[in-house]
């Protein structure tokens, strides 16, 4: 039996690894949960499983949990230290990292101190401080596991063959709601029509971010911290039907790829038990049923975030933190109806832009560098606000 | 550096691994091939490759031969003895088996029993007596590789997985020359039609094993010895571009699947260095540039055979080895002309009525069978001689 911890318990990712914890309860105890402020989802979950610690970003939310949980054996903390303190309890042996945005990097950093094994749903961290965090991992004999379904998929075709033998990663993308928009048609997107992904249910920062390709140049640079391969080895591919979830080509000139229904609960369950399978009951991938599979370059002109992302990878040191803080801010403007569609590559452009980017060594440069940029994203967003 | 022994190595099979051979002279040397009776490109090959030990199946070629390598360092062996010797010398480490059809049987076995490891691509000593096979390599220490490309797609697709999580092997198959014709045009589709396959180019034999359908038949047969999972857990789907080359479907609705451009190159070379692959310098896949990737559901109907494959693997013991031998003799008999395309599922399911299946035992019950299944089949294809 397993001991978790989620970090960001109430959201998309946090919902699916609970739905799979309640299929298998022979295998895992939850230790441990936090979330921002979703405090009645929070207290149904103490209910139903029974955490030792939890924590609410939020302090007067946690308060309130409190009360109402007067007479349960729970721990309620708060605050960004309390998430901290659960990732990093001594009981957990997994802890499941998906909060969303760079808020997650310094609890998954604590659990990474703390020697666990992290399923990492949260890629902005690995973007923010991906050497770190590898370095980090290495030190304290922390095992870091992908949960995004491109990288399971990557993680999935590197297993059993040889790492000297990569030739190039390929991370598919699913192009998502706007792709068949011109760019003259993007600009004007209402976030309703953005938010409405053809094949994955998520979160709505990672929607947008699949809107604006952007997700997929955080991905990138993801995929060189996990994998340790260089951004001149990772491309990407567009492939509407998200049943290819991401291939690697081997210098021998085969691919071996992985594909599946797009359902969380498969990548979510494989770190969950690697190297083991869970049997989940999902219905089968039926290729004939389907009929087909297309295929597409990227379209730089109308999604010129991808290329930020490359851009960023590309310069390196405190450049792919700065890309993150601009996109959540950016992508939080444009939720709230604040900026355009078009806009938000705009406002992380002119960031990176303004940004000279340096060396990031510590976990304090890589804070410094996100309030920067999100102050100056911030900047931008209000001289755009209509 | 590997000493390697090719059985067939005047075929599409032997020929394709000779240019790997060429391309990578201190991985292998060669030190025995053998043929049938092709003895001009075998000579050539000898003088290239400097075997020290060769054979020919047809006594009277093998004379011609030595008269014409005179002088030269090598034996030049002759019948199914000489071929057998050949596959079974001491000096080979790998052996390739690709003769053609149910005269691989006698020397794959000796190459097996010589405990050697053999890269298999002559399908049909697995199908005729695959836990034979099995039972000797076991037993003799032998390493069986498949090189067949939906094969080794499998193959490599379990590598890394653990084979209990096994859901589901799904073969895949171009559907061959003829997938588009109706059951009354194919009736009378001329060899040179059925000849023309639309991604591989193979040897005649399995070409019209594709056109048929019975290639996957066999395939299936092959499968169920090979990866040691039964034929209700192995699928069929047909997929016209032949990218995806097999896939296997984990029990958590995981698929991992090989891709690839459709070139023997890749499977034979993974079989011959495996686990290492070769820089094989072949062009990459660009899925984008292909742009869609099709599937179907198999069609019984038009493609009696491939159901014939399913039947004589669910009855098993002697009933394979009917079926091999009928769909050899039928193609020979069609290749000349003598028998309508339709004919060919018509002789061998006629075969496989008029036989009553028993146990395969020893090598000697497949090699009676065999020789029953073909003077039965060539009795139906006399009678229905054009």
């Amino acid at each position: 039996m397993k001991n978790i911890v989620i970090l960001g318990s109430t959201g998309s990712i946090g919902t699916n690894t609970l739905d799979i914890v309640q299929k298998f309860p022979e295998e895992f105890r939850v230790v441990g949960l936090t979330a921002r402020t979703n405090l009645d989802k929070l207290e149904d979950q103490i209910r139903r499983f029974r955490p030792q610690l939890v924590a609410l970003s939020d302090e007067a939310a946690a308060r309130k949990l409190r009360e109402r949980c007067q007479g349960m054996r729970v721990e309620i903390l708060s605050g960004s230290e309390g998430t901290s303190q659960v990732a990093g309890m001594p009981e957990a042996t997994l802890v499941i990292s998906s909060i969303v945005g760079g808020a997650g990097l310094v609890p998954t950093l604590a659990a990474i101190r703390a020697g666990k094994t992290v399923a990492l749903a949260n890629k902005e961290p690995m973007v923010m401080a991906g050497q770190l965090m590898q370095e980090e991992a290495a030190s304290h004999g922390a095992t870091i596991l992908p949960v995004d379904s491109e990288h399971s998929a990557i993680f999935q075709s590197l297993v059993g063959h040889r790492r000297e033998d990569v030739h190039r990663l390929i991370l598919t993308a699913s192009g998502g709601p706007l792709w068949d928009l011109s760019l003259g048609e993007m600009q004007d997107v209402k976030p309703e029509q953005a938010l409405r992904h053809p094949n994955w249910k998520m979160g709505a920062k990672i929607t947008i971010d699949s809107a604006t390709l952007m997700n997929k140049g955080l991905e990138v640079i993801e995929a060189r911290w996990l994998f340790d391969v260089p951004g001149s080895q990772i491309d990407v591919l567009v492939h509407r039907e998200s049943i290819i979830h991401s291939l690697v080509e081997y210098k021998d000139g085969s691919v071996i790829a992985q594909l599946g229904l797009p359902d969380m609960r498969t990548p979510i369950s494989y770190a969950m038990q690697y190297p083991t399978r869970m049997p989940l009951e999902l219905p089968s991938l039926d290729l004939a049923e389907i009929g087909r599979l297309t295929f597409f370059r990227p379209d730089h002109d109308r999604f010129p975030c991808l290329a930020l992302g490359y851009e960023a990878l590309r310069i390196g040191g405190t450049l792919p933190a700065v890309l993150n803080a601009a996109n959540e801010v950016a992508v939080a403007a444009y939720l709230q109806e604040g900026i355009r569609f078009t806009d938000i590559a705009h406002v992380i452009h002119t960031t990176m832009e303004a940004h000279t980017p340096g060396r990031l060594s510590v976990l304090n440069d890589a804070l410094a560098v996100d309030r920067w940029a999100r102050e100056k994203a911030e900047t931008l967003v209000h001289s755009l606000a209509r």
